[in-house]
């Protein structure tokens, strides 16, 4: 067979030849930007070209502070097919950890929103590597910032005649992109991509099976283009020739479902907390909305809660496509689509299923790891998840943190999971949260979520702590709502999880506090609430 | 990212964990067979095993000449994953060629289905490099043929207990299969596939925008499994755990049309003349057979007649999907889905894209150079049709002819064709069989089809012919049918063709005729008509 390599170019040169009429859509500032996979080809071409006369080679890191919209797709298919590197930042981090990752990349030019310079503009004199800042606005001329130097995008585009073609030597392991995920302690950790797993994701996610891109989709990424690719669908809808509807700067869900409406979204994707968002939008303003050309919102990013996944279908007729993935995964390695044997079920059943991580895609190779080897896949026994594949991430970018997540050729992905005799993956737990009790792993997250669904509790977190006999016990932190406090015992708790979980499982106190800490991403602290509890039950039994 | 080779082997181990209780069912000469995913990995392994006893080492080549069984695929599996090379032969070829094929080749061990030992035996004293002979059959015990050393394939199975496993040392560009292709002159040429071309290939036919294949669908290859691997179908099926219905030997249009209804075919795949034949079957005897599951029936190896489609949508609502390939492309490069702005198009409009080769798969890159260079997309300018891409072949096994078709990187199809605005393909001719007019290019082809639509004509064949003034001219050969026959002139056919094209198109003359020659696989002989006819206008002018 002949030696082509798999590269976002090809993509490119694809969309270009098929689906020049097609349309790319995208929310602004100033209203909605409307245009075609053949202008887009044309403009990419000229960003490629501009960014050249201003002296990027191929390997120079070229940065992203960008909301989902059309030039930031621009800069997706450019950068990489100049055989440079797309660097995608989350701009929502502290400013030490915008500066560090910048300086780690090197990033050589940074392509920043114009509602984002300001974020930029106060870390400017730690960055050291960044030659040329490039403004995403509708607006040309002279700029006004304080980033020094720094151009409008649209005069670039504007002034760029070179007639720029790319070339056709980039060998398909070449990076294209990279993006850091935060980690427990410490800095964020870089993952590069590479053409290969971003050309491979495309096809994984283009799949019948899994997400089933076409172009006959209207697809809406709400996942930020900052976050693994906004889960690879820009890569891939281009590939399909999709529509491809981009909702800019901090979308509101009126603004989404708006867009959905109008623009006859067929797929969308996004976290939980987004969906949740649009399904109140929808329940209390309902009319206001034409979703009938919804095939699918894709839920991904932490799991859908079960409830969340019913009501969409009950109320609205909408389906959750649940996936998972993470930053070291391109995403996509589980996609919960129903096996044919599972079709007649009744709905309730279907829903253990739907509520599940899915089924692992093709290309993606899995193992999970318990207490004792490779484990039952019975639903029930729980163990590491662990992955390897041709878009699955070798290593940290120069970071010495590799070691302890890339061993013997597999990904340690830090979550527990379960495997039922159908293959559905569920993630049960992060291992560092796991409570190993005598040698038995308990789920944290199953008791917080069973705490969660009493009338009387607002929020619950359960971790372990310390424990003279069994090693680790777990216990529980507890915020009542309002109406329930003073009147709620603990003693009704621990009953109400009696119902579901062995003797055993139970935690040895649980405690009621005003508030639990939280992550800047509204993640609950456990470290912090381990480290705070640590003696508690040592110090109760002496 | 991980540097994981992309294998058969993963292919056999995803559907042994998620789909080990989908059904494969075969039928064969004593009635049906029908086993799961998980019975299949375990004889997978088994055969390796024996094949491994029987001295198979990795690049050996491993014959079959077979029908479309459960047998034949576990071979399809057993041979690639031990590193060796899986040889599918058509044993419908002369003995000449098949003695050609098995002896450049160089196979060691050939699997040969009970119905076809006798084309083995009539050859195996010619047969150089083949040390063992399995029968493919329900039977166990010696041997009752002239091989030697033959033995049952049952009986090796059976005894097989080394506990042979897979190694995970093949890498990806390794050769997992071989099929030779007929040559207008000389022997048939070889071509190797990859497990890297073939892991991707089933990865394409899986789009929802090629195929679509999928673990929901029950899925009948018609063409044979020793024709381009049934065009990837048995590879693709098990890569997404599909339901595969295998109709064993010399299956009529009632035993497909028995399996599809049994089986609840949702899919099915052949060549024209096969489908010609089911639709003559279901036109008569529609109340015998329950076709609701069919999704498509895909039709390629030639192009599908649009009255065939057409006849097919309006009598049996059932859709047929055109589809191109070739032995050297594994073979899906075209498949002929309606885009997004085409579904709002009359049926008849729609038609003119359904008979038409379709929209190039993603992976594939494609060039067509007429005799100005790369062609207009305007559906007219013609020109051949250049492939390259990860599952096109780049040689000949062993053969000085790869220099004529594979040059600068490109694989040259000597297909002519064209490509509408759209970017729909539609190949009209053979490089060879074009008539090239004082420059410019008349399509035989078109010809021929346009010749065929006339009450009178039965069946027709143009071609190009030496001429003083214009280096060729177009000429045809006519049958007319029975009731016609000295009834219809030269001046009517010409008529009903300038009704079509231009005036220059027009053949210089007809020649009615009782018969026209054929090849083997039922295509006209044109290289005989143009030998016979060469100074057909020469002699005439003079």
């Amino acid at each position: 067979m002949m030696d082509t390599p798999l590269t976002l170019l090809s993509i490119l040169k694809r969309a270009k030849f098929l689906f020049p009429k097609n349309e790319i859509v995208s929310r602004g500032v100033n209203g909605i930007f409307r245009y075609t996979y053949g202008d887009f080809y044309k403009r990419t071409h000229k960003l490629a070209g501009a960014l050249n006369l201003l002296g990027v080679k191929p390997g120079d890191r070229v940065a992203t502070l960008a909301w989902n919209d059309h030039r930031h797709l621009e800069a997706y298919f450019a950068v990489p097919s100049m055989g440079a590197i797309l660097h995608t930042i989350n701009f929502r981090l502290s400013p030490e950890h915008l500066i560090y990752i910048i300086n780690h990349a090197e990033d050589k030019i940074i392509l920043v929103d114009e509602t984002i310079v300001p974020v930029l503009e106060a870390i400017q004199d730690k960055l050291k590597t960044v030659k040329v800042y490039i403004i995403l606005s509708d607006k040309k001329g002279a700029t006004e910032t304080k980033l020094r130097p720094a151009y409008y995008y649209e005069q670039l585009i504007e002034e760029e005649n070179s007639g720029f073609q790319f070339s056709e030597d980039i060998k398909e392991n070449d990076p294209a992109g990279m993006c850091f995920t935060s980690a427990t302690t410490g800095n964020p950790k870089g993952v590069l991509y590479s053409h290969r797993g971003l050309f491979l994701h495309s096809m994984a996610i283009g799949l019948t099976d899994t997400l089933g891109l076409s172009e006959r989709d209207s697809i809406l990424p709400i996942v930020p283009m900052f976050h693994v690719n906004a889960w690879g669908l820009p890569f891939g809808a281009t590939m399909f020739g999709s529509k491809q509807v981009l909702p800019g700067p901090a979308p509101t869900p009126k603004d989404l479902l708006n867009l959905m409406s109008e623009e006859k979204v067929t797929l969308s994707a996004g976290v939980p907390t987004i969906w949740l968002g649009v399904l109140k939008e929808l329940d209390e303003n309902k009319s206001n909305y034409d979703t009938s050309s919804i095939r699918g919102f894709i839920c991904g990013g932490s799991a859908a809660p079960r409830g969340m996944i019913k009501a969409y279908e009950d109320r609205h007729n909408i389906q959750i496509l649940h996936a998972y993935g993470m930053t070291e995964t391109t995403p996509l390695v589980f996609a919960s689509r129903l096996k044919n044997n599972l079709l007649n079920l009744s709905s309730e059943e279907q829903l253990n299923y739907k509520a599940k991580q899915g089924l692992i895609v093709p290309g993606i190779e899995m193992k999970v790891i318990g207490k004792n080897g490779e484990v039952k896949h019975d639903g029930k026994e729980m163990g590491e998840l662990l992955l390897r594949g041709p878009w699955i991430a070798s290593e940290y970018y120069n970071d010495e943190r590799t070691k302890e997540t890339f061993i013997d050729g597999w990904l340690h992905t830090g979550d527990v999971v379960t495997v039922d005799e159908e293959g559905y993956v569920q993630i049960v737990d992060r291992t560092k949260d796991l409570v190993k009790s005598g040698g038995e792993w308990i789920s944290s997250v199953d008791l917080e979520n069973a705490l969660m669904t009493h009338e009387a509790v607002f929020e619950a977190s359960v971790f372990g702590v310390a424990h003279p006999k069994w090693q680790e016990r777990p216990i529980a932190v507890v915020v009542l709502k309002d109406d329930y406090r003073e009147k709620t015992t603990k003693e009704a708790l621990l009953g109400h999880l009696a119902k579901q979980f062995a003797k055993w499982w139970l935690p040895d106190d649980i405690i009621f506090v005003d508030e639990i800490p939280k992550t800047s991403v509204g993640k609950f602290l456990k470290r912090g609430l381990r480290e705070k509890y640590q003696n508690y039950l040592l110090d109760k039994e002496s």
